[in-house]
């Protein structure tokens, strides 16, 4: 939290956006999840659906879900948790990340 | 498990389809949760997207998963697993529930 | 729901008691636990812990929680909520079960 | 964290032992949770409990325990993972805590 923490927000900004390759790593996994999600409200839209067989498949959901979450997670820690104190942000970028973890 | 069990595959597979006003209800859900997995999608093709802001949303769509999957588990104890001992297929309906709810 | 379903509470509240042989597997693990527990409290007691090596042993915990849980689950599935049309209690028994099972 | 937290590796595992506020505080509450534990033993030894009343009690061991490691938690990302890039320790720091993560 020294005064170089200030000296150049922008720097910062640029700094604290996601890494491309998780980036495009967690599109992919999200378009294939888009898809997942698709197919469950094609599936509910059938009279004859059964119950297990849909709480299943958002349970697969979930679990994709989980794992692009790990991911962009693990691209936080590394490329903006880690050097939070030398930008003097700690406070604020721990509050919100543990505000995500809650109850995850 | 009396021999009454066997009498009616077919009633019984009806009465194991879920519920008509669950499975509207499961599907307005699912349709909102689609609708905000493909904002997630948009979000992640800008490349400037925070990390902790894509974990926000995918938060909230897991929170929204949980409750459709709620809605369907309380309909399938309701509907079906009440009268498992009754039709007579208590072990198969148990072990897969259980499955399901595994690590959720 | 037929009228039968008053005829006995005794009999009823014997019926909802834990399966013998669950009760005994579940005691064991929480016996189990119990220890595990304390070995962290005192693992604590030490000023030097590593914060990382106690959320790992607490992790472990959950585990056998989760486990001990599934076990009592899956007996009051088996022995209780399929027969529950039979005695007439759907509804109270599913609204304490679904209680228990969020955010689980 | 100074320019001093680089001066010798010693420093640096005293840095990484558990703020002392933080252990206090997360050993007054597994004292209670071990009570707790205690608590639900002595209830699975009686032959007539009732499983719901079983898993509402474990339910709330694991809220206590959850709590618990968010507290370790906050402490471990606010005294050394946002300093692991100045000590060298980032790819170690992430993987140890994504493992601790996963499935949380």
């Amino acid at each position: 939290m020294s005064a170089a923490d200030n000296s150049s927000a922008e720097a910062s900004c640029d700094a604290l956006a996601i890494d491309p390759t998780i980036r495009r790593d967690a599109l992919a996994r999200l378009r294939s999840i888009r898809g997942h999600v698709e197919g469950i409200v094609r599936m509910l839209e059938k009279e004859d659906v059964y119950c297990v067989d849909a709480l299943k498949q958002i349970k697969a959901v979930q679990g994709g879900l989980a794992k692009t979450s790990d991911t962009i997670l693990r691209g936080h820690l590394t490329h903006h948790v880690v050097t939070a104190h030398e930008r003097g942000d700690v406070e604020p970028i721990v509050a919100e990340l543990m505000d995500v973890l809650k109850y995850r």
